[in-house]
Parts: C-alpha cells; structure tokens; sequence
C-alpha cells in the first residue's frame, strides 16, 4: 500500500464516523474535498444503512459527479438507484452527464427506466431516450450531447464570456464546436487557440474548417481510432445529414480501447477474463466449461479418427509415440497464426482482393516454418531412433500439419469477419483442437504411405 | 475508403504536384491546413527527393509540429533525420514536445545523438538528456516538462493572461500546476475552474490542493491506471523528493495502453503480433519459428515419455486413441486459467497471502472443470466403446490433468511475476505444451494401474 492510499484509508474511516455520527458539516467538508473517483471508492465500501445516511446528507448533484465515474456495469447500480428517493434518483440521474446517464439507465428494467424518466423534465427525458436508443458500442452509444456550440459570427470575446455559463454542464470546454445559419458544423476551435485571439476576431474567420467527425453509427473501434491518430481530447458525432448531434471525449475512448483489448484477449484464451466472479471458483468454472465442453467434443472427432487407425497403431506403436508433437506443435503454430490474423482484422478492413494475397502470404509463412520445424523434428527423431526414414515421416507430417494450422488461423477469423462476425471470437483453443484433427489425419496418412519403410524394429 | 479518406487522397495528390513543380506557395497553404497526423500520412507516402524538397519548403518548427505526431518507432525515423539538414534537424528537434523529441532520440545512435543535441542551445539539450535517462516504459520516459507553472499568490486575472505565452509551448495550457515558496506543488487548477474564477482571485485559495500525482520512476501502467480511475487530461509526475519533473499527458497513455495490450496479447499468442513485418513471409517465419522450436524441445520430452511407456500401449493400443483428447483439454483449461492470471497481475498486486489464496481457488476451479469434463468423457468413451472402466480410466486421467494444467496456467505467472518477470511473457503455446507433458505423464500412470481390468477386447 502506498502513500495515496494509505491516506485515502484513513480518510475513509474519517468519514465513516462522520456518517454514524451524522455529522454533516464535517462529513460533507471532508467528502467534497476528495476526487470524485474517491469519492465513488469511498461509496462503494458502504453498506445500506451507510448510504442511506450518505443520500440524506448530499445533494443530488453532489451524488450525480460521484456516479460520472462510477462503473455502469457493476452489479449493483440498479439497487443503489432503487433505494434513493424517486426524486433524489431522477434529480441525480438529471445532473449527470448524459452519457453516463444514459449508461447507467441501459442496466435497469424498462419498467424502472420509465419510472425515473418520468420524473425528469420531458426535455431531459427526451434526450436521455434518444442516447438509449443507440447501440451501446457505436459513436451514438458513447457520446454525450453536452457540448459547446457557438454560432461562426460570435467574437472571441463573447464566447469566453459565454464558456462560463457552459461550463457548469458541458462535458467538455476544451473544444468549441462552431455552427453556421443552417446549424451545420461547419469549423471546430480549440479553448487554447481561442484565449489566444483577439477578442473582437470572430471564430468563423479564425476557426479550424477542416473538421474531423465520426458518423453515429460508427463502430467503437472505429472511434478509437481518430483519437489515437489525431490525438483529440473530443471528436463531434454527426448523423448521416451531417448534423451534429454529440461529442465523444476521451475519457470514454480510453474505456473503449480497455473493452475491446479486453475482448480481444478474452478471446484469443478462450474464456472471459474479466475479474468480476473469479473470486468464486464455481462461477469460474461455469465460465470456463462451455468452450471446454464444445472442444472436448470436437477432440472426441480426432479420437475416432485415430481409432480408425488403430490397426496401423496395433502394427508400429512407435506412431502414438509422436502423436503429442505433432498435434501440439501444429496448434501452436495455428495460434500464432490466429492472433496475427485477429489483430490485423482489428486495425484494417480487408477486401476480396487483400483477402487472397493475405492467406496467400500465409500459407507461405506456415510453409517456411513448417519445413525448419519439420527439418528439426527429422534430425532429432532420426538421432534418436536411428532411423531417419520414421524421422522423415514426422517431418513431413509435422511441416504439412504446421502449413495446413497456419491456413486455418488465418482463414477461419477472415472468414468470420467477411460474415460479420467478430473474428475475436474464434479462440486459440478451438483453432489448437481444430488442428489436432487436421494434424492427426495427415500424420496417419503419411505414415500409411511409408509403413513399410520405417517398421524395421 | 470513405469520405474523409477520398477527400485526403486527392488532396495529397494536389500536394505532390505543387512539391514536383516548387509551388511554395501553394503547397504550404493546403499543407498548413491539414491537421498534423494528415500531414504525417502525407510525409510517409514520399520518397527521398520529394522529402528533401518538402523540407525546402517548411520551416524547422512546422516539420516539428508533424513529427510530434509521427509513430516514433519507426524504423525509418534515424534516416530522415539524417537527410535532413543538421540544422534544420536540430532546430525541428528542439520545436517538438520534449517527450516526442526524446522518444525520437532513442532510437538512433547515441553518436547521431550527440550530433543532434550539440546543434541545440545547451539548456535545451541538457533537458533532453534528462530526458532520455528514464526507462521507456516509466513515467519518467513518457512525460513531458512542457507544463503550465504558476505560483499560489498568482490572481486569476493574471494567469489567464500569462496562459498566452504558455499556449505557444506548453504541451497542455488545460491544467495549471501550482507552486509554493520552494517550488513545491501544493497544487492544481483545471483551466475550465480557472475562467469561472473572478480575476482578482488568487490560484491558492481556489486551486485543489488534493493532488493525485505519479512518482517519476512508476511503471507506465500504473500511469495509465491514474489515467482509468481519474479520467484526467494529464497527470503530474515528482522525483523523490516530491518536487515536480513534468506531466504526463492523455495521448501519450493512449499509446500506453494500446502498447501493453498488444503485449499481453502476443504474449498469450506465443508471437509478437505488431503489424509490421508481417507482409513478408520469411520475417513472420521468423519470428514464429523461436517460440515453435523451443516449444517443439518441450514437446519432444513427452515423446520420450510416451515413448516409456511403448510396453502399455503396444498392449492396449486404444490407449493411443485419446492421447490427444487428454493432453489437447488439458492445454485448453491451462491456457483458459493463464490468460486470467496474467489478467489479474495486470491489474493488482499480490501479496504472499493473496498468493496462495488465489492459487487454492484456482485449484479448486480446475477441479470442478476437471470433475465435470472427465465425467463428461467417460460417458462419451463408456457409450462409445461400451467399456466403462476404460472411460473411467480417461475421465479420471482428463480430470487430474485438468486440475495440474489449471494450477500450472496460475502458478507459473505468479512465479514469475513475484522473480519480478513480465508474467505475459508465459504464452498459451507454452502452457499446452507444459501441460501435454504432465498429462501424458497422468493419463499412462493411470492407465496402467487399471490395466488389468480395462483390457477385455
């Protein structure tokens, strides 16, 4: 424990009997002095009778900049919201930034949503309604309608005098967003270039026309990736007329790229590996077995395979002998494979004609490793054995299995994703037990072939 | 290609004839216009003599405004600087943020270095060198020392005027730092407070004197945690002594996280999966082939197992059939149980109680995903192969093996993370293989004390 947070315990238990206490002056001095990140840690060590003392002694404003940084996806949150006053809730939900609002309303029952809706103003409501209805991993889902706008003929000036009263609810005061008569966004100014006018030059002669913007529909991802090339701190979202409609800031963007690496990684393993429940090795296990279930069946696939060699196993058991190496190692090879793939599929679109070159190049890598690998597994099974005929035959296997993994790590995520699908989803370990039954069903093949040859112990 | 990128293409086109025929003119006015991560996707697509005319036509510092957003690693990076003039590369050097020009700097040699810096007035370079002491990957080596200071007595009035002089240099004028008598930072202040201030106000009484800061030596990951739980623009950094050093700002932890992530994920894909190199066959074999051939030695010990126990299965060969099943559910289990491990470090630190807290629990998960998978497998060998006592001899030995490679995929990075390793270095490849060693080992131990009473065919 470091110094920051052995602080911040001990402000914690400050606090805690400020709360039993009820002693509101000291509690909201020490409370409202803290960041509000603490301030939702602090929040979140509470029990039920602590916060109902918590929501009598704040204002809902005062709980609406805690809940901004609270996760939306925590259990919790819709029990925290039923156990406020309705008005205290709706009032609190009101003062939130939109986004964030609109976040924690996606986590409760229609029937609940309605209820606190219900209470807001019909503009508010309206608005929050409209943030609910995007999907919640496009530019629409994300951003917040809390921005500044100016009209292109106002004077610097004016519009420093004017951030003022933005400030209180903007999410943002760093980007102003410049309309002309049509409402069309048609220039975008930074607060830095702003304080740097002077105050009689208007911001349609001074603003930046060259305005980069994400369509509503756009994909998280895609999102992410004007911030990390242009390194904005806000991009404003336009609807297909081109309208403003929102911004997206960078705090959310940095949520995204967590989601989506977090994916990515999830599904390369094979299991989700977020860290809720993982304390619990029951539901640990839940999450774990159905993808171990599904590829202990396809397994079964390869065991029959096998079986049907058994008369070739019954002659040179020496065969079994290798099975390991070259189902293992061909699975690793399809897993490299797999996540290059993936993460190419990630970052760029992919056309048909990009497609052919792109399984083209490789089938030409799996090939290239397979003959060093297989070149390997000759020498060191022929030193072994003394005898370099069997060698050769798991070399062989063993370069054509590697070839053929490769194929199917880059192929089976490029299919998916020229389907629609996420190509995330297809994991190394359905790509490792896919390629035991391609592995299995060469190497059996080729030692057919050569039965003759190396059966000489 | 969409909108934006047709409307970016032509006008690169436009750029090239204008550099093609010396059009100064017109050339720096579409090129001035674009943002400077456009002008960097210009820069990439010329060739030398294109780039030694464009630098003709621009001035040091605007050539350092496209390279503060240029990708720094580059491989390239050393020989554009080295066709540029020494002066008009020393001077554009000195024009960037301090943190890009050092990143810049590391990667050429340390001659070209002295080179570069010897051109720059001496307390400039001697900050740089500062600069390029820090590990990479600490606060330390992604900050910049560019900030806005001002001390407590300053007024609001006077500070929003001296933000001028800072907005021509400082990376970020959006957070204002504040220093006491003795250059302590007692404090911060965001510009959004500072224009709701009244200007005779002063910074001390208003600022937040809660400052959240990153000592100079912190792991970018813990940078980048601030960054998560806060929602900052930018973090400032203090040596040991607590006195300030620098800031580190937003985009800079956007390249963090993205960098970590794709560590962790080539790392749990046994390959690095950068994008780069990947075009050319032979260098992606190349990178591949390590990992295979060190994991292909691994795999060669289970033959040489297996091979041990040639006696029990030239007398039961079906035993051969479901050496994949075994040792390919294992590796998937030991993979699944890695990636949440790894998962987990990335994200907290364990202790030595934590530690065996958290490898009993994952025990205890292997082992409710063994017991369901092995009683799932001798129902499917039992039915299969109407033998019962051989479907228990594999579930028995799927479960056992299930358990070790679930222990093995926690341990192992807890091990190395505690010898103070990265524990994503530990890659799924390299778990499966491991494990198809313990499994063989399992599954043939137990097969042969049920010999006796499985062999009836």
């Amino acid at each position: 424990m470091d110094e920051n947070e052995k602080r911040l315990q001990e402000k914690f238990a400050q606090l805690k009997t400020y709360l039993d206490k009820g002693d509101k002056k000291r509690f909201r001095k020490t409370y409202l002095d803290m960041h509000f990140y603490d301030q939702s840690t602090f929040y979140l060590t509470l029990d039920k009778p602590e916060r109902l003392s918590l929501y009598s002694l704040l204002e809902p404003d005062e709980m609406g900049d805690m809940f901004d940084t609270i996760e939306d996806d925590l259990p919790e949150i819709p029990e925290f919201l039923k156990e406020m006053d309705l008005d205290f809730a709706a009032e609190m939900l009101n003062d939130m930034y939109d986004d964030n609002a609109a976040d924690v309303l996606e986590h409760l029952d229609k029937a609940d949503v309605d209820r606190f809706l219900g209470q807001m103003p019909r503009a508010d409501a309206n608005n929050l309604r409209g943030l609910l209805h995007y999907d919640t991993e496009t530019a629409g889902g994300i951003m917040t309608t809390d921005y500044v706008r100016f009209h292109e003929e106002e004077t610097a000036g004016n519009a420093i005098n004017d951030l003022r009263s933005f400030a209180e609810t903007a999410e943002t005061i760093y980007y102003l967003y410049v309309l002309d008569n049509h409402d069309d966004l048609v220039g975008v100014m930074s607060l830095r270039d702003l304080i740097m006018l002077n105050p009689e030059d208007t911001l349609g002669e001074k603003m930046n026309s060259d305005v980069i913007t994400v369509n509503v529909d756009a994909d998280q991802e895609e999102v992410a990736k004007v911030f990390r090339d242009y390194e904005f701190l806000a991009v404003p979202v336009v609807d297909h007329a081109n309208q403003m409609v929102g911004i997206v800031t960078v705090d959310d963007v940095i949520e995204v790229i967590d989601d989506e690496s977090l994916q990515d990684y999830s599904g390369l393993a094979g299991v989700s590996v977020d860290e809720t429940d993982q304390d619990n090795p029951l539901k640990a296990a839940s999450k774990r077995l159905p993808w171990l279930i599904t590829l202990l069946l396809l397994s079964m696939i390869t065991a029959t395979l096998i079986n049907h060699y058994e008369g070739l196993l019954a002659e040179a058991s020496i065969l079994a002998v290798f099975i390991s190496t070259i189902t293992g190692t061909a699975g690793n090879a399809g897993t490299q494979s797999l996540a290059v793939a993936v993460r190419r599929l990630a970052v760029e679109e992919i056309d048909r004609h990009e497609f052919f070159k792109l399984i083209g190049k490789e089938l030409l890598t799996g090939f290239i490793t397979g003959v060093v690998t297989g070149i390997s597994v000759t020498l060191l099974v022929g030193l072994w054995k003394h005898n370099f005929i069997l060698g050769m035959v798991i070399g062989l296997a063993m370069c054509a299995a590697i070839t053929v993994a490769n194929l199917a790590g880059s192929l089976i995520p490029m299919l998916m994703s020229s389907f629609g699908f996420d190509p995330a989803v297809a994991s190394g370990p359905f790509i490792s037990t896919l390629s035991d039954l391609t592995s299995v069903l060469i190497y059996f093949s080729i030692a057919g072939l050569f039965m003759q040859s190396f059966v000489r112990m």
